[in-house]
């Protein structure tokens, strides 16, 4: 591991040395703080597992034989170690402010900035922005680990990101405070309004809480798998670089999404870096949990950089696996349909397999209810045992498979053993975005009047 | 409990209404969010402690019959209520930054500040720094809470805050980067240099980085006494407010220290109401145990305030008690002396009150270590119990208490109850605090050829 370590610190030198006057110098530093950030990881999860296990700090996995003792919260090691990669990261982002005369305390009377052209780093205004990510991000790690030891209720955890993301609305207020947005083409047209965006206002706000709320959240629901959180997350990094790649390659500088994707590039390629070392360790059969707090830490990740991006519509999209987990968890969710206390899969030991989890209905459900279920059992999005009355005739439901994604995959293709389930689950989740990031720059200049992906168009 | 909440609230709009032309504007929110993070602390604690017993975060009060169990890093609560209340500070203390055009994807083609006469807030080209003193805060609250859950070994967590302090350090060097100090005068004259400031360069970042070492450790070691830790950090912040009193009631607005000065009481005073409520369960008897965390996040406050305001040499001048609990704490830090397990006072149950707790040497002291033991306590530094050998007629040094300023206080002022200790060190610590303040302002001057306190050198 002492090699690892050497390897990655020569890597980080070379890449420091190399990256003076590239275009991509940012992103040439990201790569080599991700290789750090990687190598970190993996030599602190082995070396500290044991202490969250004597904390009470672990679980069961369920799905397992003899249902072993697992460290759980194991996420706050690469959470922690990307924070500080990212301080690091700073004089390495941002173009220098150099106070020349100062009367002292802290004045500035004399100041400029570094030359842009120079030395091909972030505008020194941007600073702000950033650091009041990182506030936000650190807030959720402290909200998720709090959450991690106490076990916060459901309804009250649902909103620590919305209080995690209180620095970067009140610094975007105070800092840069635009809150208008694109009307599509067709309303424009439509209503024939004489103006292409509208002011929110507050409203903008609210939205952004909103995102900062559904990203964390979206992650945290589709979980139970060894390797699914962790996954997920990469396949939505990887997602928003192939994104973010779309506005790089075409190197126009003279872009306006040109920046804030280079921005979002150099964000995330760190996140990958740690991410992959959790996965190392978390990937099935589990020698670690990742807890809340990396699922919080994810989300607020994507969060940050759609929003500081200015793309949190494009970031949404992405999510389109994580929405229909949560619309499809809904008439459990709201108890429409009986919920058990637990959905995750049912594990075999004999073929050390898992098969759907089943809900059994122990009262009769209301006739139309049971007609909605037999249509989705239809449409292959349900299975179901049914039964039918000798003396009416009719067809009874009697157990349904659970509603969420994960059981509805092995509805389509199992029973599966564990990693293979959450191959599955991966490979269509980066399908359905490779999908989207293809609708959103074929459907979205036709509904927006022009795409900002200016090669595209042109 | 709801009327608290109330009144904070009402109080809070009163403030935030009255106080748009106000010279001291940052100062009347202050006082606001400091009765609003008194009342929230109040609230939250009693109801949380629980949770921290249910989870192993407790200890045993050695100094009470009965050896209650006491929930432990309750310090977390007046954390990060202070943190949360700091980031909504952020539109009462910063010039907003207003961006008129914008091309898209966050960049600034037109921008302007609002204007400082209007508004009598800080330049939005400040708002980096306290970000980035926020930062350096939460880590250390979130590494202060790891040291309790884990508890980190000594030699490893004495550098906690010099992590922690990354983010301060990393943005005070792109976003300021001065790092000359003034040279005394006697110095410069003696050596008749040409220049009266000398530029550390990388050195001043080796300084600032040790003053957050030097501060939350300082705290950490002075404990042990129910209601120490905050008592002490009280008692800190009131005499660091004397002192930028000295800047702020001259309303000489034109002296480069006074806006540092209102900054650092504006971050100083939301501070002393989230503490006052944390002493109210942690005075004696304590209800909660206050742990390492708090004593990072007060030290590391202290630490921001004196880094940001750039008056750090006279935020050690508060330190001297903390310092001299250190020296006299060498000997047995440092094993020249033989050091006991736990030197905490000896309690007493009959009278209900604490006693010196002593070191038993079980081997002959060097006779040169007796002859500096005696010496001290001819200088009242010590209490010993002494033999005579009968042979030789040699005095024997049997038993010594024990180097920390609290078995001082009581060789001097003991046998003392709890409470009373606390208090004679707090009134202590204070007389030494307004001594150091009046020889700031009287030798000061003189050291350095003038003061920055205009007023009183005109």
């Amino acid at each position: 591991m002492g090699n690892f370590f050497g390897i990655s610190f020569l890597i980080l030198a070379l890449a420091l040395l190399l990256n003076t006057h590239s275009a991509f110098q940012p992103l040439q530093t990201s790569v080599a703080f991700s290789i750090l950030g990687y190598n970190i990881t993996c030599y602190v999860i082995p070396r500290a597992k044991d202490a969250f296990i004597k904390i009470g700090l672990y679980g069961k996995d369920m799905s397992k034989k003899g249902k072993p003792i697992i460290p759980e919260t194991i996420g706050i090691i690469p959470a922690i170690t990307y924070i500080f990669l990212m301080f690091c990261f700073i004089p390495f982002l941002f173009l220098k402010f150099l106070v020349i005369d100062t009367s002292g305390g802290g004045n500035r009377e004399i100041g400029i900035s570094q030359d842009y052209d120079k030395f091909k780093l972030f505008p020194h205004n941007k600073l702000s922005s950033y650091l009041s990510g990182m506030l936000s991000l650190e807030s959720m790690i402290l909200l998720g680990l709090i959450d991690d030891l106490f076990d916060i209720r459901w309804r009250h955890k649902f909103f620590l990101p919305a209080i995690a993301s209180i620095p970067l609305l009140i610094v975007y207020y105070v800092d840069f405070g635009v809150t208008s947005i694109l009307i599509p083409n067709f309303i424009k047209n439509y209503f024939e309004l004489p103006f292409n965006n509208i002011d929110l206002k507050f409203g903008y706000y609210i939205y952004m809480a909103a995102v900062s709320i559904f990203c964390p959240n979206s992650i945290n629901i589709l979980a139970g798998v060894n390797g699914l959180e962790v996954g997920q997350s990469l396949v939505l990094s990887i997602l928003l670089l192939l994104n973010d790649s779309c506005y790089l390659i075409p190197l126009d500088k003279n872009s306006p999404s040109y920046d804030s994707h280079l921005f979002s590039a150099a964000i995330l390629i760190p996140y990958i870096g740690v991410s992959l070392a959790l996965l190392k360790f978390n990937w099935y059969p589990s020698q670690v949990f990742v807890g809340d707090t990396f699922c919080y830490f994810s989300g607020m990740v994507f969060a940050i950089v759609g929003i500081l991006g200015h793309f949190s519509k494009t970031l949404l999209l992405f999510f389109i696996p994580q929405i229909f987990n949560f619309l499809y968890s809904v008439p459990q969710l709201f108890a429409i349909i009986p919920c058990p206390r637990h959905r995750l899969p049912h594990f075999n030991p004999q073929d050390n397999k898992l098969y759907p989890s089943r809900v059994i209905f122990d009262k009769r459900l209301n006739p139309i209810k049971e007609k909605i279920l037999i249509l989705l059992e239809n449409l292959k999005l349900l299975s179901l045992i049914k039964e039918k009355d000798i003396k009416t005739g009719e067809i009874i439901v009697k157990e349904s498979s659970n509603f969420t994604i994960i059981n509805l995959i092995l509805v389509w293709f199992g029973p599966l053993r564990e990693d293979h389930l959450c191959l599955v689950i991966l490979i269509l989740q980066f399908l359905v975005g490779v999908g989207s990031l293809i609708a959103r720059h074929t459907i979205g200049p036709w509904l927006f009047g022009y795409d900002n992906l200016h090669w595209l168009v042109q």
